[in-house]
């Protein structure tokens, strides 16, 4: 059996730390770029304040104009490194953050959504305690109308008390069977959840990794390339090429495998629990009467499944056509926002 | 006519621009290497910082190993960032520094020469003044044995006085000529100072500025070539190239003509004074008794003017054996150290 709440909790805090790494990689570049501005903003004022001296003390001889050609090219420098901290703010740290951004939002979607799972586990298990009441009261009601029945003393009243006793009985049926089902319905939703359900979310969680990746994966690109423009790098060319030959993808199965956390015995799946004296196996009672009643139970589930078959269905089309969106947004970034998409498709 | 000290002056003052400019130079390049040196320190701590953060909290994925050469090739621009203001600081502020070190010795040796041409022309104009004196006085004395001959009222004492009166113009015509020569030797001393000595001493700046040049363009050139070792650089090749074509020689006319003071009249040659009642002209007395005198005198300045040509020579001899050997050092460096052989030669 699987322990789908600590599963849950693994994956989350697997993308917690995700988004941990992520801001390790802010904190560091926030630095250096501050160390960039400051290093171009010195170079320049000290280049500024000696072209003011050069230009003062300098007889226009060759010399003079070479010392003044040196400390402009520096005064440039500085000012290319003060770019270059700019670049460096908006195309790395500012993407890195608004990646943070993202994979947050994506997070509380996630939390939000194991939140509804436990919730509607939890209106499987309490629907199971509903009925067992139910079931609870229809045992008495029929003890009651057959001891009512046995111990008549007035033949004229037995006809009657029997009538009521056979009601007792189809009462009594339709309560253990829909308590029955009830049970059957907790646990197939639990099994569902451990068995498919699971693997959906990992799927989920695999492609919020993926796009995490790609993007890091940009950024560094970006801040090699970057570093290119100011930086004389031909002895660090290995970085670039690692990171090129860096694989943005996850291995599903592997992913499940490191959060999934097995557990013996399942302490959460509900078991039918007869009364004392009826001693009643699970199963369904399938005389005349009852199977009237669970076909009619069957048609009327048969309508809900039915509307929420449709409403799948529709938001299926709706993801499609904006997946179809995205990539043409991703392939044409002009046309439109790509976030703007995803955070739909998040939502749908 | 030339103002030779006030030329001299210009010629001081036009090497000692020089040398201000040189500390310009390193005033900046100080500054750039504290900057250099600054933000290598830096970015080393902030990597080593983050990479031993790294270290501990990775899990050695294919994205942690690429964000930890990321930090190591931040530190190592750090590393070479201290490298590189260290190879500044040597190879292009203690050359500068060098290079001001040995311009101010030379302005220094220039200075004593000035002083001692100076001391040279004070003994010559002392002189005059000297042997003017001796020729008032000689001019006296014979004036005194003539009116003692022709007042003589005994004639037996007349050819004894006749005889002093002839001694006394003797004495009196060497005296003459003594100052007469000196006023000349002064005059000449002056001219060939301004004609062919400040030319000479030029030409003795003109070496001094092309070897303060060629050591600035080294310089220059130096520091663009490290600059490429850390810099992206392709977009400021124009000023190593304009490095390239700086010329460092001197144009000696035109350097004369730039530091040279024309005056109307000579305000410090001097003129032969003849003694008021003697209305002697300048000239040389040319009878027999003089002319041994000035024979004499001719072979003593001989034995002394050849004394000089042969330490001249000798001098000169040294000065190319050095010169042989500075060239030999120039070409091999590791042969001997190049600046201890420029000061010999100075020094002799």
């Amino acid at each position: 059996m699987i322990n789908v709440s600590e599963t849950l909790r693994n994956l989350d805090s697997s993308l917690g730390g995700n988004i941990s790494l992520i801001n390790d990689y802010r904190d560091f570049f926030r630095e250096k770029i501050n160390l960039d501005k400051e290093y171009g903003l010195k170079l320049q004022a000290l280049s500024k304040k000696h072209i003011s001296k050069a230009e003062k003390t300098g007889n226009s001889s060759k010399f003079d104009h070479v010392w003044l050609e040196i400390l402009r090219e520096n005064e440039n420098l500085g000012g290319r490194f003060l770019e270059y901290s700019k670049k460096e703010k908006h195309q790395v740290n500012k993407a890195l953050k608004a990646a943070v951004g993202k994979l947050e939002a994506l997070r509380k979607k996630q939390q939000v959504f194991s939140v509804q799972v436990y919730h509607e586990k939890d209106q499987f298990f309490r629907n199971c305690d509903k009925l067992r009441t139910i079931y609870q009261t229809k045992c008495l009601s029929l003890d009651a109308a057959r001891q009512k029945y046995e111990k008549c003393p007035d033949d004229k009243q037995m006809p009657k008390l029997k009538r009521l006793w056979q009601n007792e009985v189809a009462f009594y049926n339709n309560a253990k069977n829909d308590y029955f089902l009830s049970i059957e319905k907790a646990n197939t939703f639990l099994s569902k959840l451990e068995n498919e359900g699971l693997m959906g979310i990992c799927q989920i969680y695999k492609n919020i990794f993926e796009d995490r990746n790609k993007e890091v994966k940009r950024i560094f690109k970006k801040s090699c390339e970057l570093n290119k423009d100011i930086f004389e790098v031909s002895k660090s060319e290995s970085v670039s090429e690692n990171i090129d030959s860096m694989d943005c993808t996850i291995d599903i199965n592997k992913l499940y495998e490191s959060v999934k956390v097995e557990i013996s015995v399942s302490i959460t799946a509900p078991l039918f629990v007869s009364e004392e004296k009826f001693d009643d196996q699970p199963g369904l009672v399938l005389d005349t009467r009852s199977k009237t009643y669970l076909v009619n139970r069957l048609i009327k589930d048969q309508e809900i499944f039915k509307a929420k078959t449709k409403n799948i269905e529709f938001k299926q089309n709706e993801l499609e056509g904006l997946f179809k969106l995205l990539s043409t947004y991703t392939d044409n970034p002009q046309l439109g926002n790509i976030d703007s998409v995803q955070d739909v498709i998040l939502y749908v």
